[in-house]
C-alpha cells in the first residue's frame, strides 16, 4: 500500500508541490493510502457562496446545476468552484481505514461522519446524484470521497436528523469564532445575520455582548428578518443592501449614536461587502470575515483608504471544538433548532 | 464650488454606489471639490506586487511599463492594477486646499507630503514621465492627483531625503503592526524578510521578542540574505521558495525544535505562499498578511484544510502612528537607514 503524507501532497497532480487546497488537480482515485480515510458519501453541503454562483450560472436549472458540478469534479478531482474558490463539506460512511491510522483515529468502519474539512481539497468521485435541495445548498449523490490523515472530521450525533447537524456544521467556525470575538458590553453588527451563519452568530452574539450589548442584524429580505425577529436574535434589525456602504453607515451611526461596532461579522454570501464593514466599525474594532466572496486587497486597502484603525480577521472555518459547540447550540436553544429544522432539515 | 463626501464617492463613475477603492473608475478632472486637496505629484511609489506584475507583462521594456501605466489611469482614473488589485502611494506638494478643510486640516499650500491611502482610491493624472526606477518601484511623473477628505498623509521628515521617506512610507503599516503583534520570547517568522517591508518587520520583531525571542528570515535569493545577515536583522536565515509550503514547514521545524512560529509575518510580492505561512504557524499563533498577493479563500480554507487554529489578520496598511513609528526606524537604526539608503534613495 502506498505511503500518504499527512496533507494530502501524495494527491496532487497540478502544480507540483502545492497543497490540495491551492492546487488546480488531484488525483481522485479511490484507492486509498495507508493514512487515508474512504468515505461512502451521502450528502455534499456546497457553499453558500459556491453554490450561489452555480446556480446563477445554470439560471437555476436543475440539470445544468448537475451538469456543472460534475465537470468541476472531472476537472480537478474535487468540489472546488473555480469562480469563488470554495468547496463546502459533506456528509457519509466510513468504508475503510488506512492501516497507518490504527491507534491514531477514533473511527471505525461503518461509522457516520461529517467532513469538517473543505471540499475544495477532498478528493471526490461522484457517480450520481440523488437529489439536489438546491435553497439549501445540499446535494445527495452516490460517490465516494477522501479524507487526509490531518483532516478534521466530527462523527453525526444522535440525538439530531443528519441534514440539521451538517447544516450547522457546514458553518460551525462561525459562531465558535464570534464566542470568542464579542465581550459583554459589545455592539456587534452581523451582516447577513439573517443567514444559516448569521443566525448562529447573532444567537452567540447576544449571549457573550450580554444585557449592556447592542447586536444589530443586517439583512435584505422582509421574509428573513421577520424570521430572525420572531426568534429575537437581535436587538435591532436594518434592512439593507450589504454592498451599499455609505447607506449603511447612515444607519448604524443612527442605532449607535454615532459610536459604531466594536465587532463586525460578515456572513453574507455576495461581494463587495468590505467597505461595509469596514464603515461599520470604529477604530479598535474587528471585522471578521466570515464571506467567502471577501476579496484581500479590497479590504486591506479599503480599510487604509478611509484611515481606519482596524483588526480585519481571515475567517478560518475551522476553530478548535467548533463542531460541538455549534451543534451545541441546536441544544441550547429551541427556537434556533426549530427554525434549522424548518429551513434546512 | 461643488461639496464632496468625506470618502470620495462624489468621484464615483462606475459602480454607482462604491467606494473609490473597490470603484472600476473615477473621476480624476482635476477641479478640486470643497474639501479635496490638489496635489502636485513628483513620485509615484507603485506597491512592489503590482510593479512586479507589470514589469512582467512588459518584459522589463520602460517604454511598455509607461504605456500599461498610462492605460490604467486612462481606464480607471487612478493607479489601481487590474490584476494584483493594489496601487502605491505618492509624494508631491500640496497645490490647492479646499475651503470647507480650513481649521480642519494642518496642511497649507506649498507643504511636501506623502499620501498614506492608496494610489487605487487617489484620483490621478499623468501628464509626463520623467523617471522609471524600475528596482525601487518608484516613478517620477508630471502630473496631479487628489487627497480625500478622510484621507491620510504624512508631512515629509526634513531630517532625511525624500525618496528615503517615501520608501519607508510605503510599507508604514508592516512594522508598526508587527510592533503590536510580537511579544518576548516569541517565535517570528518573516517570510519575504529580505525585502523593503520585510526588514523593518525584522529589525522591529527582534526588538519586540528580545532576547528570548528568535527571529527568522525567509528570502529567496543569496544576495539579499547576504545583505540582512550582515546588518543582522535576524537570528536564523533560510533560503527557500516561499511557495514551497512543505520544504519550508521542515525547516522552520528545525530551527524551532518542532515548535513552529507564534507569529508568522508574510512580506512577499508572489502569489501562493499562503499554505506556507499556516503550516509554519503553531496552534493559537497569529499570521499577519501585509503582502498584496494573498487569496482570501486560499488563507481561509487552506488553514480549516490542515485543521490549524490560528489567528489569521488581513493586513491593514494603516495603524494608528503608522508613518511616525516607521519613519523613526530610520533614526533609530543605523544599519537599516544605510540600506535603505543604498537600495531607495
Ligand atoms: N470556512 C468558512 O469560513 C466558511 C464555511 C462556510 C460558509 N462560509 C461562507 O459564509 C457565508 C454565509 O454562508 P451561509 O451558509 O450562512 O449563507 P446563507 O444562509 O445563504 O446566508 C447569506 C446571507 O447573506 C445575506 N445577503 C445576501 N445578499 C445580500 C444583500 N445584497 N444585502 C444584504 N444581505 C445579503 C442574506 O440575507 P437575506 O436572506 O436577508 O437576503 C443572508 O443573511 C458564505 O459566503 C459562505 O461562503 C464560510
Ligand atoms: N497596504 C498594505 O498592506 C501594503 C502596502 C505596501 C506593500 N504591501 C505589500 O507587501 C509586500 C511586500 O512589499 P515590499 O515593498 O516589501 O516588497 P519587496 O521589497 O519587493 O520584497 C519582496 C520580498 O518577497 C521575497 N520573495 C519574492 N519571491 C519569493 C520567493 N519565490 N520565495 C521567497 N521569497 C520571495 C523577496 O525575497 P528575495 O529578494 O530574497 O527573493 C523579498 O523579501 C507586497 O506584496 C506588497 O504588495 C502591502
Amino acid at each position: 500500500m502506498k505511503k500518504g503524507c499527512p496533507y494530502g501532497t501524495h494527491r496532487v497532480i497540478e502544480p507540483k508541490g502545492a497543497l490540495p487546497q491551492p492546487a488546480l488537480k488531484i488525483n481522485n482515485d479511490m484507492e486509498i493510502y495507508d493514512n487515508e480515510i474512504l468515505i461512502d458519501v451521502q450528502t455534499l453541503n456546497v457553499d453558500s457562496a459556491s453554490f450561489t454562483q452555480i446556480r446563477q450560472e445554470a439560471k437555476d436549472n436543475i440539470e445544468e446545476i448537475k451538469s456543472i458540478m460534475k465537470s468541476i469534479v472531472e476537472d480537478k478531482g474535487k468540489h472546488q468552484n473555480p469562480v469563488t474558490g470554495s468547496g463546502g463539506m459533506l456528509i457519509g460512511t466510513v468504508e475503510k481505514i488506512g492501516p497507518s491510522l490504527e491507534g491514531k483515529t477514533d473511527l471505525k468502519v461503518g461509522d457516520r461522519i461529517a467532513t469538517l474539512v473543505s471540499l475544495s481539497l477532498t478528493p471526490l468521485r461522484i457517480d450520481e446524484f440523488v437529489e439536489i435541495r438546491k435553497d439549501v445548498d445540499q446535494v445527495d449523490i452516490k460517490g465516494k470521497a477522501i479524507l487526509f490523515e490531518s483532516g478534521i472530521y466530527a462523527i453525526l450525533p444522535d440525538d439530531m436528523p443528519e441534514n440539521l447537524a451538517l447544516s450547522v456544521l457546514d458553518v460551525a467556525g462561525a459562531p465558535a469564532q464570534t464566542a470568542k470575538l464579542v465581550k459583554p458590553g459589545d455592539t456587534v453588527v452581523v451582516l447577513g445575520g439573517t443567514g444559516k451563519s448569521g443566525m448562529l452568530c447573532l444567537y452567540e452574539a447576544k449571549k457573550r455582548a450580554g444585557v449592556t450589548g447592542k447586536v444589530i442584524c443586517v439583512g435584505s429580505r422582509d421574509i428573513t428578518i421577520e424570521r430572525t425577529k420572531k426568534a429575537n436574535l437581535a436587538d435591532y434589525y436594518i434592512k439593507a443592501n450589504a454592498t451599499d456602504a455609505v447607506d449603511l453607515l447612515e444607519k448604524v451611526k443612527e442605532i449607535t449614536n454615532g459610536e459604531m461596532a466594536d465587532v463586525v461579522i460578515n456572513t453574507v454570501n455576495i461581494p463587495n461587502t468590505e467597505m461595509s464593514s469596514i464603515l461599520m466599525t470604529k477604530d479598535g474594532g474587528i471585522v471578521y470575515f466570515f464571506s467567502m466572496a471577501t476579496n484581500f486587497t479590497k479590504a486591506a486597502l479599503g480599510a487604509e483608504g478611509v484611515g481606519k484603525d482596524i483588526n480585519m480577521i481571515v475567517g478560518n472555518g475551522y476553530t478548535k471544538d467548533h463542531a460541538a459547540i455549534s451543534l451545541n447550540l441546536m441544544r441550547e436553544s429551541e427556537e434556533l433548532r426549530r427554525i434549522f429544522t424548518e429551513l434546512y432539515a
